[in-house]
Order: structure tokens, then C-alpha cells, then sequence
């Protein structure tokens, strides 16, 4: 290996374990309660390394949940069914909820944090959350999904409701009291009902 | 009629002035947007009439929402049905979520304001949201209803999910642009597919 081959290699390593450390942080505390250094401490490296790499505990936040974001649009795009093409569009839906679930519950607030609710209280020039690209991903993978489906509902509308239980305040609420799959389970309560197994419906079953 | 009682009479009569103005004033701008000198001159009062009733916009933006909740509370309990009791348990829900569906369109960004998301960047002392009474006593009407007809739901975690609609921004945004009869839509659907009709599953229509 190169000199400049092993400091490329150092610096991935140092930013993955940066980034794993503060998701372990996050399982525990708000991401107001995390300091940059109680970070480098857990992932083993410098304090200035953190800073250097990420510039302030909100850019590092927002790195965390767009790399986590990006793995799971790595997995729909090219991942194995039922997350990725292969499966059933319900099954997908399904496998996507639990999958983003999974991702809010692990990283607590995160979401909330990087994108605060609250419209009008917000400084005028700040993004509306639909135009967030995650949000915008997600919102159209989920549309892209039912519509195949149910292309009589409002599949847009429908959209938002799903996503809304990712930053209502009661659920992320109830997500840090470890309620995660309760949350899951009932959403997929409601997508179940809204779209029935296809093949009872063909009777192919 | 006596003096003392003509003076009630004319506060009455003021403070659902104020009221109604206000709620016209919110039909078409952002609740920080509107002066408590503009809500005197709509309600045809002195401005200190306002500032004396309702201390502060906050004050007033918070009785407003309380008095329409509570409009709705007395529908719910004592009016006729579907709001109120005697429709089967689905109707009296679908008639709640048109009617709450509705009282937030009107009241554009008026929970949102009164009850900031975002709870990592809030005050530490903020109540959560959950806590708010009429948050409490919708979701204890929306969970109850759930039951009666689907006990075997986690009618608890549903009835947040139906009520995280009511608070996500990128429906809010939505309902600013006339699109609460969507929203409303796309929860029958919902409610509908998760709450079959029971004349129809006992085979009485």
C-alpha cells in the first residue's frame, strides 16, 4: 500500500468509526446532549479529527442520517427483494416501513433535529421538510409503491400520512421509550388493510 | 336588562368578535403574521379591548384553538350523531377526522404554532405534546372509537398515527394550499379499510 493509498484507507476508517460511535451515542442520548468530544472518544480518534472532518456537531448529524439514508436507498435501488425489485409492491412498502422505522428509532430525534417542525415559527428562508431530499425520496418511493397497487387512492396524500408518524412528536416520543415496533406493527396494520395480499385476491394462493 | 348585565352581554359579544376575526384573519395569513391591531380594527374594537382580554397574540391564538376544540368537544359528547353518540363507531370516527381535518385547515399553522415540533431544539421545561389536553382528548376519542370496533389493533398507537396528520408539515403546507378535503379523503381510506362497515360484515344491509 502507498503512503497516500493508507491515508485514504486511515481517513474512511476514522469516518465510519465516527459515525458508528455517534449512531451509539444517539441510542442513548438527544443529539443536543452529545458533545464532539464524548464522540472522538468513543470512536478513538482526536477531537480536532471530528471537527476537521464534519465542522460542527450539526454537520455531523446531518452526514449520520444521510449516509444511513443513502444505505437504504442503496438497498431499494439494488438491495435483495423485499426491499429491493423483485417482491410484491405491498411487501416492499412493508419492508421499507420497517427498514425507515428502524432507521428514525435508531438515530432518536435525529430527524427532528436536523429538520425542525413548527412552519411558522421557522426563519422564512429555512427548507420545508417535502423538500428535504430524503423526505423526497422517501415520499416517492412510497407514492411509486401503493400506486402500483391501489392507483385509485390518493397515493401522494397517502404518502405524507406514512411519513408524517416519522416526525410527529408523540411517536419519536414513544420510539425513545423503545416502542419501535409497535409503531411498525401498526403501520403495517394500515397498509395491509389498504392493500390485500395479491395473490388472495387472484386466488392464486 | 341592567347595567352589570348589559356589560356582560357587550364582552360576550366582543370576545367572539375577536374570535371570529381572528380565525378570518388566519384563513389567509400566518398566524405571526397577523397584528393585534389588525384583528381590533376586523372585529370593530379598541385595540386594548384585544390586549386586555387575551394578554398577548400567543394568548389569543391559544384561546382561539381552545374555544373551536372545545366547540367540537361538545359536539363529540353531547351533539347529534355522527359526531356525537348514537352512530356506529366508524361513522362517529370518520365524522371527527372531517371535523378536525377542517378545524385545522381553518386554523392554518395555529397548532403548529401553539405546540412547536421538534422537541431536541425545544425548551427543556416545554411540555410535550402529548401532554396537551386537547392532543389527550383526541386521542382518547380516536383510540376508544378504534376499539369498539377493532380491539385487536393497538387502537393507541393508531390513534397517533391518525392524529400525526394533523401536525406534519408537509401536510400542513398542503392544507395552506386547499387541500384538506385530501387529507380528509385519504383518512377514510384508512379508517375505512381498517374498520370495515359493520352492516356489511354481518351480512345485515
Amino acid at each position: 500500500m502507498t503512503e497516500p493509498e493508507r491515508l485514504r484507507a486511515d481517513a474512511a476508517r476514522n469516518r465510519a468509526a465516527i459515525l458508528r460511535a455517534t449512531e451509539e451515542l444517539l441510542a442513548r442520548h438527544h443529539p443536543q446532549q452529545i458533545s464532539m468530544e464524548q464522540v472522538a472518544a468513543a470512536a478513538g480518534v482526536g477531537k480536532g479529527t471530528v471537527f476537521h472532518r464534519f465542522g460542527s456537531r450539526h454537520g455531523l448529524m446531518r452526514a449520520l442520517i444521510q449516509e444511513r439514508a443513502q444505505d437504504l436507498e442503496v438497498a431499494i435501488s439494488t438491495g435483495p427483494p423485499p426491499l429491493g425489485v423483485g417482491a410484491p409492491p405491498r411487501e416492499r412498502l412493508l419492508a421499507f416501513l420497517t427498514a425507515a422505522v428502524d432507521l428514525v428509532a435508531r438515530n432518536k430525534g435525529l430527524l427532528a433535529a436536523l429538520g425542525p417542525e413548527a412552519p411558522v415559527t421557522a426563519a422564512p428562508d429555512r427548507q420545508p421538510r417535502e423538500a428535504h431530499p430524503v423526505y423526497r425520496r422517501w415520499h416517492g418511493h412510497l407514492s411509486d409503491l401503493v400506486q402500483q397497487q391501489r392507483p385509485d387512492l390518493d397515493t401522494d396524500m397517502l404518502a405524507h400520512v406514512l411519513l408524517a408518524t416519522l416526525h410527529s412528536e408523540p411517536i419519536l416520543n414513544a420510539l425513545e421509550r423503545g416502542d419501535g415496533s409497535r409503531l411498525d406493527h401498526t403501520l403495517r396494520d394500515v397498509v395491509t388493510a389498504l392493500m390485500p395480499d395479491e395473490d388472495m385476491r387472484t386466488g392464486r394462493f
